[in-house]
């Protein structure tokens, strides 16, 4: 299997987009009749099928679907298999942040590239290199790190320390791409232009996953004069509820084609 | 509801033990018969039926139940439900590591709390306070809070800087339990005595979860010389696997009892 950085390649090409895609389903936020497990996936897949043009990844985040019990990862699993079906080629990144001993890392890597095949997970550097080691093994999937991530409370640890601790995060995750060549990092939007500048410094050989456009703020023009296109940049909300009283996937399409349109206009190769 | 603290303090007079038994089912250590999600859980309530007289808490590992689908998830529900009928003022820590944004960590906290009813979780403080919030918001829970871990990795992040990484966590987590009272916080028996010293001294009010004695070498009397009886002290892999190919229940109710007697002789007020 080719690796996730090459399968990102090849549908950024195909796409002419960097856009991925958050799949984070508030049952608050879901049109009434589309709240339970089963319903929730409907009104995702219908989503995912109406933007998959502009999708570069598709990301889930799993505490959504956690939070309903088996039922719930019952839903994940039918998510997966729904995209593969009409959107074989784009990579799907489980949002989970996971990270434990490495001995239990071994499980969360086998669940989230085994038993829910996805092709890249989220997972937090706190307990350190060797509880991550379990998911960097699996060379051809993509594992995203946190180093600095979109809301406030960021700054009370990711910024401390001089140099701060994201930093060091992104060093120790350049010299490990070297390596392994399946690492990325998540660097918020919210962030100011100078602190993805400076991560972009530490490990330019690591891709971007950048979360906080949209409904948390960021900009997309500032995030993409700093990555270019070596990055995936995520909306979640923006797109998912860009109109749920209304025509939703109208919505939701026209919103993924919005930003793909200023991606486009501004990465002159996309 | 009673604080988990006060559920704690109940317990340990009661069972005379500051004994948290780590339920962390590894097939691979697992006898044959007892591999599949459902069997499992069968050799989990075997053992922690015989093992209760001596435990503080159950502290089972979601990534192992995870890992195994929604019937992992099932085998999950019935492992709480099982324990709350025979003991049910032990209390149960979900291991499960969780840390995301507020608005996703509330869905976390619906798992564990609700879907799933624990009494505690332990969480991650990568994403600063804020990420954290749902969680202690539950106040009758008990929010352990990643601090300095067992694993020789941990040295990468948590003990970087001046002060290190682990004990701006411990200082934060001091003011915040000033706050909401039900903070724990995890540090591991494989760290020096001063390390867990330093951290008794920044956050003298926080409870401590340590893990790491039995099979990662870390050593109880050291850490029961720090802690006192303040403190809930895991051991996972050398009860459930005492004698896996033998009479494993014998030899894992004489594996908590001897670590237990071994706490009463070192803690005389136990």
């Amino acid at each position: 299997m080719s690796t996730f950085y090459a399968r990102f390649l090849t549908r950024r090409a195909y796409a002419r987009s960097v856009l991925c895609i958050g799949l984070d389903p508030d049952p608050a936020l879901q049109p009434p009749e589309f709240r339970t497990p089963v319903s929730m996936v409907d009104y995702l897949l219908r989503i995912a099928q109406a933007t998959a043009p502009y999708a570069a990844a598709f990301k889930p985040n799993v505490a959504f679907f956690e939070a309903q019990g088996p039922e719930g990862w019952d839903s994940f699993a039918r998510l997966i298999d729904g995209i593969r079906r009409f959107a074989p080629d784009v990579p799907i990144v489980a949002d989970a942040k996971r990270g434990d001993l490495a001995n239990t890392a071994r499980f969360y890597a086998k669940t989230f590239f085994e038993t829910y095949p996805c092709d890249g997970l989220t997972v937090n550097p706190y307990m350190g290199m060797d509880s991550l080691e379990p998911y960097l093994e699996h060379k051809d999937r993509g594992v995203f790190v946190l180093c600095l991530t979109s809301n406030p409370g960021a700054a009370d640890f990711q910024l401390r320390g001089d140099p701060p601790l994201f930093e060091a995060v992104a060093s120790a995750m350049e010299k490990q791409n070297q390596k392994s060549g399946n690492v990325w990092m998540v660097g918020g939007a919210t962030r100011s232009t100078e602190q993805l500048e400076r991560i972009k410094t530490l490990a330019p050989s690591v891709p971007l996953l950048v979360p906080g456009i949209g409904a948390q703020g960021g900009d997309l023009a500032s995030v993409l004069s700093v990555t270019g296109p070596n990055a995936l940049v995520n909306a979640s909300r923006s797109i998912l509820y860009a109109d749920p009283e209304g025509d939703f996937v109208a919505g939701a399409e026209n919103a993924a084609r919005v930003l793909t349109e200023q991606m486009r206009a501004q990465l002159v190769d996309l």
